[in-house]
């Protein structure tokens, strides 16, 4: 290094260190999009703020959440100070398997987002519906393998990692035998459970109570508060950081909608609200840049000589206050290529052939009303079981079961979207509020099959085949003015092809439409988004028909 | 995993949990060498003490300096409750080079110690004597490929660093492709350099003030507080632990002598220190437990389910006064075998010939006295540049320059001893006290090759001869009863073949018999072994003659 050569750039303010915890006037020397030094030399360039931080790192999120690309979330969050995502792309994975995963990341080329990946553990969820693919033990070592991969993704089959399962653990050992470590999902797990699993698995994100977080900070998990759009943690879980070293903590997200997406940034609105909770700005900036680092032994998430040149410069740090943004000595970055650049996602993940109305319907004989069983849907994503009685009716030569509208049991199906049979489930639900037409999407955890629900089989018949020939989204359908609105999302099935804002917009207009339907529960369009998972109690209806998730068995929708 | 099995063990007490950071009572239960978990378990066994803590990690050493083998350190130090070290084998290094690293590092299958390497970066030290072996880059990387490798070892050419010698760079390239961390030697270096520095070298344990601690905590070091047997640093430094996060700090002893080891241990005295500093109990026992392993990603110095049950049980801990101490849950280990087993280190490694008198001598025609340029041994290791006057004396048919005993002026002598040229460096040392008789060793930074000092050229030569005879170790020549007093150090002439306690007592003798000799430099016989260390300042005698350590050349004893 030429001594007299001027450095590219000199940032001058008060620095949060988050090696020493301390606040320190700093000239930070910048060159070659590395952090060089302290103290003024001379330079091409300088600014100034009032404060500087390192690059926040969100500790763990599902960027497919947001229904937007990297580079999409990129735009999002680098200008609030994200400049690094822990990520793990687990509905990808189940639509798209391995190559899915690699072309999700490939587009992280197009963006100064340093995207992380976490290598998806658990995919599919389970055996009983099917999925666009699997990632077997061998997809994993093989992902674990890439420069980008830098653990293993949430763990979620607790079942298997304490029954020894085979392929769960070698799994595992492959991380383990890359040095690399393995995320947790261990909601509400106490215990002795808790005990054997912390000897497994690394870090959890899914606490929702204090004293179920410091169980596991005692375990030796490293535990993330989560302060997602849905999951909000923080405030319950904020005693923690007074109450243990902060160290073993960090920040995540977990998921972002695409409003909040749009509106706020990422894991700078935890950074943000964890300051206003009362935890001190230092450590703050500490649970979501070296915490999360360290965890993951990430080269930046401090600034310090050496490191890549990853800060944000803020006029006030309580209000987090963003003036300008550098990921590797790029002031204010915006990447190498549009990030509406073509996705190297493929947009052709919805392959089921047009259905009928029939196709939707269950056929019964009669005589009616028939018995049946349906997943009352209640919010946050839970179910609850009922049984209810449903008229018969004659659609062209067949008798079919129909909905209640007037008790909110209205007909639903799950069609099979990833070129695998193109069966259809059929059922009902209860509790959306839907007073006429009907809503769809093909974002379905886990397996993203197509789920439609409405008032009548016709309505549904026409959600599903718009969102066939869009290529997945979401889709409702108004039968007073005979039109769909939707949201497309081609890529996968899961993402847009258009920028943050164009998404979060038409995310929107869609829940809109939805609402003057009827749409009334709780967590409105995305609650049908949860209503195929059959890893979560209790009843789903899955393309291969009604489970009761804690037998683990599929149960006939008419009950006798 | 079957949960009816009962435990091997329970271990009941007051956990100083150093990821909570937090004082917790505890029933910990040990299965198969491993944390399981806590509560009350069926269980084989149960011990219960006041304190428990994770077994200590010394954060750098240099076992060499004990004079003992792995096994012989992990016999006095895993009863203090050191259960591993980080170790640098750089002496070792420069006698045999890579298969002498190997061949010491095997020796650690005999002991419950965790002995953890980091492979020597700076063999040889420079140019300009002949060591037994040199570290190659090539060599390096092979070594960091070792299971046992966890960093490369403290970075010394500091100026090939910041001139971006190719060999340095290669070997800190090498380990941090393999994401291993690169240990640094930064004595006293401060602004710019240290931050240039800061780039490539990850830690630091050299500091001997505040300020410069501080600094380098400022440019991202992670910072050893160092408490050996010479350097004692810990009180100077231990302000730091309350100016900063202490995550990034540690406690190393770098050296400790034989009769400290044996008489007090390792890095055990520096958690006791200072916590009788005034540390904070949990702080000390992070200091040298989790804040290690997260430096070096080491599995163990936390109890936490998973990780290996490595704990040390005490009735009180501001004394640390140790009842048991567990190793891969071994209650009170001794390891595999004999501590004192044969080591895999050769014995055969001083190879001179025979000499006289007048091989260790100046010979000069005269007429005298004659101007010579001496080093004087000023204590902690330092030399000071001397001019003096010496008289010629005729020894058998050749004139030779003699000591000038009334100065405290004495010839000295280093002898290669490695299978090379075998040839002699002859010139003058000041200050060693000497007033009859002769001292030497082969312990002789960082070349090691034999030192010998006297009052005559013959009582020089028959301690060199002795030295020669039992395969390298300290020798004491008192001509009054004609008798050597020795501690043979056989393995590669560095260390002893013996247990612990015999190497210390043997330390004590032979430094005993110097002192009758009148030795008075204040650091004793180990003064002794860096008269020949030609990279710190001033005068040096290699085996090659004089080094003007500063200019970095060689110099005429003979002034003119």
């Amino acid at each position: 290094m030429n001594d007299t050569h001027p450095v590219d750039l000199l940032v001058e303010g008060t620095l949060v260190d988050v090696n020493a915890g301390t606040l320190e006037d700093r000239t930070i020397a910048v060159d070659g999009g590395e952090i060089v030094g302290f103290g003024t030399r001379p330079a091409a360039a300088k600014i100034e703020s009032e404060y500087v931080t390192p690059g926040l790192i969100d500790a763990h999120t599902h960027i497919e959440a947001s229904m937007v690309t990297i580079p999409q979330y990129g735009d999002a969050v680098v200008p609030r100070g994200v400049t690094a995502v822990v990520h793990d792309p687990h509905e990808i994975a189940n639509v798209l398997g391995p190559d899915g995963v690699r072309d999700f990341c490939a587009d992280a080329d197009c963006t100064p987002l340093k995207a992380r990946l976490t290598v998806p553990s658990s995919v599919p969820a389970s055996g009983l519906q099917d999925t666009g693919a699997a990632v077997d033990s061998a997809d994993v070592d093989e992902l674990l393998g890439r420069d980008d991969a830098i653990a293993l993704g949430e763990v979620m089959d607790l079942d298997g990692v304490l029954a020894g399962d085979d392929e769960i653990h070698a799994k595992i050992e492959s991380a383990r035998g890359r040095g690399l470590p393995v995320d947790g999902h261990v909601p509400g797990v106490a215990g002795k459970e808790l005990q054997d699993l912390a000897r497994h698995l690394d870090s959890d994100h899914e606490s929702v109570e204090l004293a179920e977080a410091r169980a596991k900070v005692d375990a030796g998990f490293s535990v993330y508060l989560r302060e997602g759009s849905t999951s909000k943690n923080l405030e319950d879980l904020v005693g923690l950081v007074d109450a243990v070293d902060p160290r073993r903590l960090a920040l995540c997200t977990d998921e972002r909608n695409a409003v909040d997406l749009l509106n706020d940034g990422g894991v700078n609105t935890a950074v943000r609200k964890a300051m206003s909770l009362g935890v001190d700005p230092i450590t703050a900036v500490q649970l979501a840049t070296v915490n999360v680092a360290e965890v993951y032994d990430l080269p930046f998430g401090r600034v310090e000589p050496g490191a890549p040149a990853d800060m944000v410069l803020l006029s006030d740090l309580e209000s987090w206050s963003v003036e300008h943004v550098l990921v590797d000595g790029v002031v204010d970055p915006t990447g190498k290529a549009s990030s509406t650049a073509e996705s190297a996602l493929p947009t052709d993940t919805v392959t089921f052939d047009r259905v009928t109305p029939a196709d939707l319907a269950i056929d019964h004989d009669g005589p009616g009303p028939v018995t049946v069983r349906v997943a009352s849907a209640v919010g946050s994503f839970r179910t609850e079981r009922l049984t209810a009685s449903v008229p018969i009716e004659t659609q062209g030569d067949t008798a079919v079961l129909c909905g209640s509208p007037e008790d909110d049991i209205l007909p639903m199906a799950v069609i099979e979207r990833h070129g695998g049979p193109g069966n259809v489930g059929r059922g009902f639900v209860h509790n959306l509020g839907l007073e006429r037409g009907a809503v769809g999407t093909t974002v379905s955890h886990d397996a993203h099959n197509c789920v439609v629900a409405g008032v009548t089989h016709g309505a549904m018949a026409r959600v599903a085949n718009e969102l066939r020939d869009i290529g997945g989204g979401f889709c409702v359908f108004d039968p007073k003015s005979d039109d769909c609105t939707t949201l497309p999302l081609p890529n996968a099935g899961l993402l847009s092809d258009g920028p943050a804002e164009e998404t979060a917009r038409a995310f929107e207009a869609v829940s809109a439409a939805a609402r003057d339907l009827g749409l009334s529960v709780p967590g409105g369009l995305m609650e049908l988004s949860y209503l195929a998972l059959e890893v979560i109690p209790t009843y789903r209806l899955t393309n291969n028909g009604l489970v009761d998730v804690e037998d683990g068995t599929f149960v006939d929708v008419v009950a006798d």
